[in-house]
């Protein structure tokens, strides 16, 4: 049977369509989305969610002279298949291939580059703003989710917004979820709304937005005639619309969290593949889930917060089992810190896990909230370094370098599952200032993994290898890297290497005997070179006057795109086999 | 006569006395502050607005079991004096003396160390939750004003204590001004709540506070009347009081701009001091001030945006001449730096003036929304290096290390009025890339300012004296203490002096020819050594391979405390006598 999607390559194709063809569209686009997020896998249940939304959208409006923003933009892969990469979607979120956002530079149509929650509303008011300074007559829209809308960014938009005559509107896509269910007393008011028991005075439009709604998200007709009307309506408007994440494939409507991304499964049935049954090491989030659980049993004063991310961040663990201390707080980085520096004025002991990106968020409160009252919170940072797949708006490979510079905070990198408990268990023993404790995406290296915990001592660096003639100083699981890497080198003798753990305080005891024994140093870290672990290095040595040559190998000072986290590593030789490329050429060089 | 507050040290003397006393220590304690802050200058209008309701709040309230935060502290001068700082308030700000800010490790008084807004609802709701989990029964108060709940992180901590049980009483004190005269949707809302014109379903109520209010912060029975019967309110309570910023000195009431920290005053008269007739060089802040409404008037693309400081940042010059182009956001520095980002994709020239230290707010906004997708944003970043009074909380020394990490951000630091004016001028004739450009509270050193606009090379740095046998690296006005200390060294002739002036990207064809003239280097900043301007330095010597020796010169990693901005310099040995010391030792050890 022939396809409507066949022909439709630009929403210039989508308006030639009549009203009542759109319908079949919709179901075609959400089985072209299926299709290959099936098998290429990617984020499904948002853009199944707005396939309806997305449709009225380039069909009403005049896209892309009418600007259009997607919030985070999970959910805008309708959007890019209807915009000129319907033929490229299989490409998506790979190495080389289309972004999992919207991107300024991938089309026009992507009016902003998204990733991060909440930016939407500020970003299109920006762009209002220009349009009325500028004369022209364009419709701004920002399309944000009432997860995101729950954050203090878009709450400041709304509020800057309401007192503009800004040509802006802000369409509310809620459905009562993130990636985790939505939380907090905006979302319970949505509920209300929703329930017909709030009705007077609504908070929205108490912000002096011309509200609407809610409305049947998945109404063709309904939303097509309301998107009209507002096109005629001045100043700011709101429009809530109604929308069930996943709509369209039943697993996906009934359990929105695993269909948020689940990775691959099969389109007709819509089952997720079985995982592998062979044994394998635990992801890290994992580790931090459990020992999270297993601390707080013992430890009545442990706390756990996550902003957003309980499956994420595997905080869902203690949730679940400590539900009266674990917090998810919704998607609100710089609140979730605060809220732990006030509990740890009272003597808890927050574990506060933030991906590393997001940490950026929270940055101002990490340092006048946190370390400047020296206050005991544990930062505990997931996705630190290459993410992978979901690209440069999530990789943390600022971490190292912005929080390096922060005075009272301790920074610790674990190389594995065993270093992640140890240090956890450490943290919680009670110290006097606060740890940041970044750990990667994926899983660790080691199979027998849940040993007793151990103590560490705050500031030691560890000799993992001696070694002859030069000394390589590495980092987190780069220090498993460089392990791996010295396998391959042809003088594995002549190469001493040291996990360094604790990027900040220095082992400066050990940095002596390494400068001292070794002329030439390397240092290797998954994080952003500027400013990070390699750089602190040559601060040790500047200060005390070494001569030593220091060589310092990391992520150079550009944004790193999307790709596996094995082909970003060989991309940006941090890889075993560059690290071991590099070593080799540097024993030829010096005649080892 | 004889005075209430003699005999008041703390709020247990308070307690002693009897209601109808309070109005008579309201008014000495009113005197107080203004006598103090007359001579020793300070904040004053803030503190003397809440004068009753500090009163109120340590007469309901067992301070301290009870936990009372207040946010960003400007007004927390009558509580320092009623809680055992009145013989030591005389030091308030200074060098060694007390804090203008509450701070906890001043006084168990106070819960929780402030100075950047928005934070008390998030820190007491920490506070509140850890007493509920410990089984204490205590009472938990964040006061916060107007200006600083419509910050999205207040938003934020509201969204969450909702749909808590904890015992929180948010007092909002609403006088209808920050430092400038409160702006925002919210603002409006609060305004008509006041005039009666929104009653039911309230905003607060919306979010399931129990709300109350408002009420007459001034009246003293009134506001010991509810405050007792909140007490007995279980969950989240909200309290809307109505203030009058400098209540008791007229002209503070008249003019709460210039008297929210007026300088030195007569206390009798309230007139403050006149200002020294000598011309002296401008503030940077006007600098820019002015720069930017002269280049705005040719160039129709600029616009002005500042987060709540148009007096602070003398955007306000703007805001009169061409108010349709000049934006006053509230306090909303990550709504600021993405609505910029918003404006720039429509091709407006934004400048977003952001003091240094509250750019930390916005950090992720800086490298996800402008960095990543490399928009033209030109950042004013007042107040950088050391602020002097205001303290910790408010140094600028952090961002040349949280913003040299971020990809496609060039970071100019101008050493006076001139460079400043250049480099706006330089910026808004079109850069492909966002500027960051950092420039210090206070005056510059040139009378004669005003100079024709001329164009700045990009990543140029600039000899500025010839030398024989080492060079001095310096970077912003440091770069003026640099050329002020030369004049005391032993041999000026040895010394080689270069402003880099730009932080990033680095004048590496300068770098190459210093290297290989001087052996020995010197950087010198105004910024933590920590990844700063000297780590750079140090990584372009790794890259290259120099051994040079270089010796860097900055903040250590602490946190640096209040007093004047002489006497931290000098402190922290970065003043002009200490730099001179260190080059005449040097000078002394390479006999030179």
């Amino acid at each position: 049977m022939k396809k409507l999607l066949d022909h439709i390559n630009f929403p210039s194709d989508l308006r030639q369509l009549n009203l009542d063809e759109l319908p079949k569209l919709a179901k075609e686009l959400r089985e072209f989305i299926i299709n290959i997020v099936a098998t290429k896998e990617g984020h499904l249940g948002a853009s199944l969610g707005v396939v309806e939304l997305t449709l009225a959208l380039h069909y009403v409006f005049n896209t892309p002279e009418d600007l259009l923003v997607w919030d985070v933009g999970h959910q805008a892969y309708g959007h890019k298949i209807l915009t000129g990469r319907k033929d490229i979607f299989h490409t998506n979120r790979q190495f080389g291939g289309i972004s999992g956002f919207p991107k300024r530079d991938e089309s026009e149509y992507d009016a902003f580059g998204v990733g991060h929650s909440s930016t939407s509303i500020s970003a299109a008011l920006g762009m209002a703003i220009a349009s009325k300074l500028k004369g022209e007559d364009k419709h701004h829209i920002a399309v944000i989710g009432d997860a995101s809308i729950a954050s203090g960014m878009a709450f400041e938009g709304l509020n800057h917004a309401g007192v503009t005559d800004a040509n802006l509107l802000v369409i509310l896509n809620d459905n009562a979820i993130g990636i985790d269910p939505s939380v907090g007393a905006l979302k319970q008011y949505l509920t209300n709304v929703k329930k017909g028991k709030e009705k007077q005075d609504n908070i929205f439009e108490a912000l002096n937005f011309d509200y609407s709604g809610p409305i049947d998200g998945h109404d063709l007709p309904t939303l097509l005639s309301e998107l009209e009307r507002l096109k005629t309506v001045k100043g700011p408007k709101f429009l809530h619309v109604i929308t069930t994440k996943g709509k369209g494939l039943k697993q996906a409507e009934d359990d929105q969290v695993k269909y948020h991304a689940p990775g691959k499964f099969d389109a007709q049935t819509g089952e997720v593949h079985a995982k592998s049954t062979i044994k394998q090491a635990p992801k890290f989030q994992d580790v931090f889930g459990h020992a999270l659980v297993e601390l707080a049993k013992e430890n009545k004063m442990i706390v756990g917060i996550t902003p957003a991310m309980p499956t994420g961040s595997s905080l869902k663990f203690m949730m679940e089992e400590i539900p009266e201390r674990a917090f998810d707080v919704g998607i609100a980085e710089q609140h979730a810190v605060t809220l732990a520096a006030g509990m740890a004025t009272q003597g808890l002991i927050p574990f506060c896990n933030i991906y590393s990106t997001f940490l950026q968020r929270a940055y101002d409160q990490v340092i006048h909230d946190v370390a400047l009252q020296k206050l005991p919170v544990i930062f505990c940072l997931d996705r630190a370094g290459l993410v992978g797949e979901d690209g440069a708006t999530h990789h943390g490979v600022f971490d190292l370098s912005y929080l390096r510079c922060i005075p009272n905070l301790i920074l610790f990198a674990p190389r594995n599952e065993i270093e992640l408990r140890n240090i956890m268990y450490t943290a919680q023993l009670g110290l006097d200032q606060p740890i940041a404790i970044r750990y990667p995406r994926g899983r660790g290296s080691i199979l027998d993994w849940k040993r007793p915990f151990s103590k560490i001592e705050i500031g030691k660096g560890e000799l993992l290898k001696e070694g002859s003639s030069l000394a390589v100083l590495s980092i987190g699981i780069v220090s498993e890297t460089v392990t791996r890497a010295l396998k391959n080198v042809n003088d594995i003798d002549a190469i001493a290497h040291y996990d360094m753990r604790f990027v900040k305080p220095l082992d400066e005891a050990l940095l002596h005997q390494i400068f001292a024994k070794y002329v030439t140093i390397f240092t290797i870290e998954d994080g952003t070179i500027s400013g990070g672990f390699g750089s602190a290095i040559l601060e040790f040595a500047s200060k005390y006057n070494y001569q030593n040559t220091i060589e310092v190998i990391g992520i150079p000072d550009v944004f790193v795109e999307h790709g596996s986290k094995e082909q970003l590593q060989a991309h940006l030789n941090i890889d075993t086999l560059s690290v071991s490329t590099i070593l080799n050429a540097t024993l030829r060089l010096l005649n080892l």
